[in-house]
């Protein structure tokens, strides 16, 4: 795999294809990040919707199931965060992904325990920031990218040129990314890695519900939607839940009408326990694209195979 | 220009580089397309701002312009439709592209006169129907897209690759090119040619105010929204008359109320007389790429040898 062998990202993260596993909620425990892991890309165990006392097991039993590096997804805005650092801190995690919050308040910890911190941002204003406060690199997420997302709502054709011209770090790019030319044409816009979501939450290992699982494959353009922009943006599979949000804008309610509606565990209730239709299903644009849940190595495997290919004859 | 030998897009057009021109309103007479077709790629006059009598003067102007292939962007909606397509043929125009509307009802008429017809679409089952209607080409405009947009928000990562799976005639991606980098991302995910937009509003030839012009330099991330989604989506700078757009949202004003504000002549206001304040703005996200006004036959190289540069070194 020549094509990597000169990838900052490869080499930050000591990894041999520059392809990351987003930490996405629900879908992203050890199982998922040891099978991205142990097929030569960089898992991710999610710890948005873990107690730290699961983050603590997902973390241990990772690294029983993968000599490999893996990391961990940290929504810095979780209540629990400092719990969530101390059990990174001790069980020796090297690279940590932090998201959903200000970079500037834990970066330095992280680094001064030799961890590699990579930031998520939407922006190049973001990016610099993150560049600033010390991360080893940025992961660009652009509109189409599943779950909580940016107001600016900049799409990865524009962000990833315009956040990798920002910062001197490497820009990971993410958002609209489930196959091998998708890959390369985010390599070409000058990022130098990807971070595949939609994609892994349809593999055999993700911890999704099933039924969530078949709703991606069956989903198709216009299906998804960028919605409760009033309290944090979130890109979600249309369906009843979504519905009542709709309806809830008819009538003009207050942020407060919509905070109460989703109330709490409507993401669980959905992609965890596979309630399509109450639930809350936060998934990607490119799920479109995705038509067959597979195990993780094979995703990993087929989006090389199919860069290599673009590679050597871009134009098809 | 070997990359470009077999492309489908330059022989369907007779061009050089599979660039076209998208024909803007209130920027795209026959300065900016006979520039643009003189330098190899397809300039496009924007019928859509145009009295029919100003659309014969701009397409016979056109001709004396230049020897080369240009074309006419003719939106189906438009109410002089019947006239404007009567000037088209008297004049022998070769090349239409249609938007807004169905293809159905016009499609036969052009090609039975020998026009090669190209319809743009939001999403693959319209680009179907294109096809079907016996269109030559589609364009395929993403959510990042300036002006006039599809309702599905499909952005140009997702939709190139899908449209270009869905049909057999060839797929030129619009939304969010303004570079060579970009062109040969839309062509790695599929795109036999590309429409530019913003960038040539952004030229000397363009007919756009150079208020305008000035504005679309200074744009950053974040400073366009797709807005008025219950008329007609339209991607927009943001200005005073956005923030009175804003406001009647907040006040949750009816579609009627919004229908009266946007009145009449808000686009030649802004885009055309230079008003930006009271005008309306109509532009792509990567209005935050560009930085320079520029002559369009410059543009056209450049983007070129960029796209070549980029095909040399496709991961930098």
């Amino acid at each position: 795999m020549t094509s990597f062998s000169n990838n900052r990202v490869c080499k930050l993260l000591n990894i041999q294809f520059p392809i990351i596993q987003a930490g996405m909620i629900w879908a992203s425990g050890w199982k998922l990040a040891s099978a991205v892991s142990n097929a030569g890309a960089l898992g991710v165990i999610g710890a948005g919707s873990m107690y730290p006392e699961n983050l603590d097991h997902h973390i241990k039993s990772c690294k029983e199931a993968t000599n490999k590096p893996f990391g961990v997804n940290l929504p810095l805005l979780y209540k629990d965060i400092e719990k969530h650092i101390d059990i990174i801190l001790k069980n020796g995690v090297k690279i940590v992904i932090t998201s959903a919050g200000n970079p500037a308040t834990f970066t330095h910890i992280l680094k001064n325990e030799g961890i590699t911190v990579i930031h998520v941002v939407s922006s190049s204003k973001f990016a610099q920031k993150a560049e600033l406060c010390g991360c080893d690199a940025v992961i660009a997420e652009g509109f189409e990218a599943g779950g909580h997302n940016g107001r600016e709502e900049t799409t990865s054709f524009i962000l990833t040129p315009i956040v990798s011209e920002a910062v001197a770090i490497p820009v990971i790019a993410a958002g609209g990314i489930a196959t091998g030319r998708q890959m390369l044409a985010a390599m070409v816009l000058g990022a130098e890695g990807v971070q595949v979501g939609s994609r892994f939450v349809a593999s055999d290992e993700a911890s999704s519900h099933i039924n969530f699982k078949n709703a991606i494959l069956k989903s198709a353009e216009g299906d998804t939607i960028l919605s409760l922009k009033e309290l944090t943006p979130v890109r979600l599979l249309k369906n009843q839940f979504y519905e009542k949000i709709k309806e809830l804008y008819h009538q003009h309610a207050s942020t407060e009408q919509l905070r109460t509606l989703l109330g709490n565990g409507r993401a669980k209730k959905g992609m965890f326990e596979g309630d399509l239709e109450n639930g809350e299903l936060e998934i990607g644009q490119v799920s479109a694209l995705i038509h067959h849940i597979q195990p993780a190595s094979y995703i990993v495997t087929e989006i090389v195979r199919q860069f290599e290919e673009a590679l050597q004859n871009p134009l098809k």
